[in-house]
């Protein structure tokens, strides 16, 4: 289970002591859903929370913003200066070849060296375009540092101007039907899944590379059951499962209503958020593997 | 809308003044459907056609013929050197590498400069076999003039044995079934879609490359839905979509019997061809994207 | 239509002159299946029956170990020191990239030298890693003695760490459901194939090259519906197919109980996959295409 | 020996039927040496000279315009589509990769196809620029056609601002000095050849490829001792050699002035480039390679 | 002409406003030279330096710390920060491959960015290591920004293990001997150029990428013929020249006794460069390329 | 000081016991120099002399035959077999492309596991044709066993149709002429080394790769100063110098005479062969450097 805080909200940073000791990794955003003029406030608040807290053996990761981005620089020169030998994974997004990982890892060593960070900071690369999907082989095998990779499925379809009607989902309109036969009434048809291809050849760049391919943390927590169907397809397909609780952590309550990424979640989104983390643990006290695709 | 005209066809080109108010691009057809004895028919045909043309706005294209017959270098060197500057779009068939890009794209700029064309003529690439299909990251990238790509789907099956049942459709048998549960009646199966690999494959090539990935123009109009169904798949994945009427353009008013690709097409087939440009403009009335799928 | 042997076990070595006059190819198989402790056994048995058989136009084949292994060397020198010139096809499992294949193509050349064989011996790679997949394109292509290409499908499975109910098969829980709509009760779902990225890629990969793509031999006959719905949704995405009657050469007559890759086949396993053979000849017989697929 | 003609003078082609009995090689030159307002005349006269003649076991080639000009493609369009059952080897000036070879590759075979040429025409490709040496790799093995290559130094000189006294020679200035010793007077200087790592590097790409590496057609006879120092280098280093007796063509006898490749040469240089080959065929006399080295 | 300045040094630093009327390019110096406890000071003085002075049509050159060192990354966040509208070329010390390019090449995008930078600051590689020159054609095409390339010729040796007398210079027992005739007395021998595979291979990688080889900025001044042979030799292969006057810059009016380079340089230093340049600029009067050679 | 021994002459194996108490390495040849019919005696004599021998800290070297010969494989079965465990390195001579160093070195891994050879056997690689110079770059990294890079430089210069008057020697006739100067008499000439562009290369790919360049061992010591200007020119240039002392080993009194490589040695070259050590001891007991230049 990876816990998404958004970092310069004080009230979320105040609940991290109590979250490590319940979830696998504390994740600090300091891109998407983090508005341009909170950058520099949530990437302090993340040098202050990472400062402030005992991690244990729960990790700590951030998503930094993307290179081509005002912040890139600066998010990885202050937080390896100040936090480095706590940071365990950054998060890259956005990227588009190996050329974006050899990038990052050359900053980082020259700023472990800087800083006598011993331990090497790991390096997550999220796909959002159908060049990062095109060179997912040569990304997978780019440094040493690589730790996994996932995809951003909204950028993605929008970058391959696929149409989904969710996000990392399908749409009805994709079927095939069946052919027609003389006398014989409505011709059945077949819904297909969008994502096939692109999941198939991640998990193949990432098994090769021995780093693991992650699905998600993503995803429109507001139909369940779709939502459900996404990450068990990932998961049937090779992909480890990252399930992240960013509604739950929002409204741990179920009450009041929040933005998450642009969208006002309210309780409906709650309660169909807490039926899928319900069945999750259901299901997964009777099966190991969906144990580990649930993160339990 | 693209509207394939057989070029060595007096009746057809003497329709070519009308429909350029009508249709997006009007494309002269030197390859598959013309016969070997009428190729330099159709090559003089569209020559004339297009000097005795005022295209304003709307596009002129060729689908010259492959690169590995005899008609091919006379198709370009007697076509720029007549009309050139009126030529926006090669459509080259066959295309199986980059190397063939390469070539016509230094064929075009000797002609180009030998006849002063001002602007480049572009050229669309047609994947008819799976060596094309294997090579689609490189030829979408292999020059600037390229712009678009798209698939020949019945020669690609013959390539690569693969069977369907329509060009460039399923096959009733490749279906996956449920597993066998006790005491349970008939097992649930369900149909697949044979071309998604090839789709999604092509898709993230052109998005890459920052061209078109197109579908058509191509389709056995005979079973209305089942090709509607394969459009709609088409352009769910990512593809624009070519509309290509031939079989409306050789029957406009659907009386009597004419050949298209070698293949009678009666009133029967007009009639349901009718049916599927009626839902398709009754779709997109309601549906923007999907007035963009049919071209209205 | 191929039949593995078993060459340490000298019954079945004894079948196999009648053998050859039933069958396309008859392979001796060392690799899995084949305990350690009977490796050489194996080998020695292969040998001797190639030696005391005439196959006339029947295929000879062996299916070596792996590279890796400690029997690989070996295999081949003896094999073609003592019987080079009636060996047709090597079978090379666990295949991870061109070099093994460069590998064995080598190796080859200075046995044939050595030992005067004159008609080359060609090589057919199994791909069972998420690697073999990934460089399926350079495989294909990497000497002139490449007869074909095959999946492994149960270690295939485990390096990428997809779940399959049956070897080579699906998932019940791979599946697409229909969007909610208003009103509308359960909703629809779609079990999808896990495996088309695999064969699709493959089968351009091979095409490609100018050799086949296989499926088989392998598969679960105690699920003789799914089992063949394997098989033809291979056939129909490409592949020529090796139908491997390994249960019933086991068993000819039906009767007693046998080890068969480690797992015990009695009766009733017997009994489904004779059904499945009757099917498939009923089938045949009235489609060319079909009769093909299943060997007859 | 290869003989330039220049085509579009009546007086040369005039003496081709004798040449043909004394050499081995007669090149039709159509680029650099022929007026741009000439070009159609040299081309039309090398078709009237290679239709009006009968070469025997003499080689007939071409030196075409460069495929950057503007008279690239009719040289091989009116040439092959004329004679090209007569045309042994096309010589390419300013190749810079393999593209260029792909390009012409592709263009002859059309041509040949067109024209039912049964022996394929052959490719020599000079190189005249840093991109064209850095390349020669790639090109040595670009197509089969390619039976060799030459350098064109005065071009590849300007193109990597090497500066040299004579067309392919060295300069005085390019010479290492001994170090200084005490109490000892003019240090001594060693000049060094210019040429060392191209002509190195261009035998290596050759041989590895299986074709020939070839030092001139060029030189400037004006030095005869120079001219010759700079043949036997390139002799000694592997290159065949390609002894071009274009001055003594143009002045048979001796007497009058004429222009070459834009220079007037005179009755001295006449004389120099006598003692050239008259010492050439001394030399040879006694010595079998250097005989090889000459033509003789 | 290029002019060294060690910017940690405010006697060199008060000159500069005076330098900029007489050179072409003012570098300030922050690596090799340059003491491990005087870096920060360095960059310090260089960016005081050139906020104070107004440059015109002077170039302003800086050579940054080694990527693998742990000044690198503040040289250019710093620098950039504060002087980068004020800045032309970076000169990057041991470049080992395209990726060392493309790791600056992203950092500089970044900083200009942040600090609105409008014109592109370029990058000067220089070579000192066999790595880099075998990687000279990647490097040469790494990325829009290459300005240049050039040799570190003390360090390039040490990593081939060459054995030179000066840096940059030859080896009196690099020669060839004459082959040995009977009667006859001491065998000639001839020195050779110990860099002409190298100087030679970097010429051809920057002018096929369009950029321009440079020889120096360096050498051992106390042995001026040899230096001056050094230079003419580059320039004859086709490099330019960057003539850097460090000696001339320490002492100015040839008294006192400074290190540069952590070697002593005196009067008799002093005398000799000032030969050299006298030298250069007399040959330069008469010699528009020597001119050229020599930055006069 | 490596010393080669003809295995298969019982009189240089009995010597062998005293030989590794005075030389660097042992290296048993069983390539060119032992006639065809003596192969299998060479290699049972290697084995012989390796089991027989202690070695203590000298090497234990073999040179195999080329692998395109009948003896390559048998060469590693038998020996590494055998006696792999006193094995340090084998030189492999002819070598093209890393696809020759990836043979061998697979075939050592599993002759290694199956012998339980703990050490990992090194590879020294021979080039002796204008492929392999062209590919040394991709062979220097082939494998983590390459332990350096030697030239056969008598089948290079036959594989490059170079002239040489001694084996790995120059030509009188490679030289440049001064420039012609009016009024002066005998043009100065200056003999070239033709084999720069090989050795530079060369050093450069082993030192991007962090492995030795050698210079030898071979030599034709009939003529003494010219074999020593080879040694120290390859020295200069990078290599390592590994100093054969062949002629010697064969005759260690001056008496007698033998045929090494061929070639019939006498008591002058004996003498020479002397002057050449001890002048290499005199000029070493001076120059550490030139003391690891001759392995003393």
């Amino acid at each position: 289970m990876i816990h998404f805080v958004p970092p310069h909200l004080e009230k979320f940073r105040a609940k991290v002591p109590e979250l490590v000791k319940q979830v696998d990794v504390v994740l600090g955003n300091l891109e998407d859903a983090i508005p341009a003029d909170a950058k520099e406030a949530a990437r302090a608040g993340f040098i202050e929370m990472a400062k402030a807290t005992d991690f244990g053996s729960t990790g700590l990761w951030t998503r930094m913003n993307a290179l081509n981005s005002p912040w890139a620089l600066d998010d990885m020169i202050e937080i390896v200066g100040a936090v480095g030998s706590k940071l365990d994974v950054v998060m890259l997004p956005k990227v588009e070849g190996p050329w974006d990982i050899a990038y990052l890892d050359q900053l980082l060593a020259q700023l472990e060296a800087r800083h006598s960070v011993k331990k090497p900071i790991l390096i997550h690369a999220i796909l959002e375009t159908a060049e990062g999907v095109k060179n997912v082989d040569a990304i997978a095998s780019a440094s040493p540092r690589m730790h996994g990779i996932s995809l951003g499925p909204a950028d993605l379809a929008a970058s391959r101007a696929m149409k989904t009607t969710r996000v990392g989902g399908g749409h009805p309109d994709y079927k095939v039907i069946a052919d027609a036969e003389p006398g014989q009434g409505l011709r059945a048809s077949f819904q297909q899944d969008l994502w096939h291809y692109t999941i198939a050849k991640m998990v193949d760049a990432c098994a090769s590379a021995g780093i693991k391919a992650f699905y998600g943390p993503f995803g429109d927590f507001s139909d369940a059951p779709a939502c459900e169907s996404q990450f068990r397809n990932a998961f049937l397909l090779g992909c480890a499962v990252a399930f992240a609780k960013r509604v739950l952590d929002a409204m741990p309550d179920g009450t009041g209503a929040v933005m998450i990424d642009g969208r006002m979640q309210d309780d409906a989104t709650w309660k169909q958020c807490k039926v899928v983390v319900d069945l999750a643990k259901q299901v997964a006290a009777k099966d190991a593997d969906l144990a580990t695709l649930y993160g339990f």
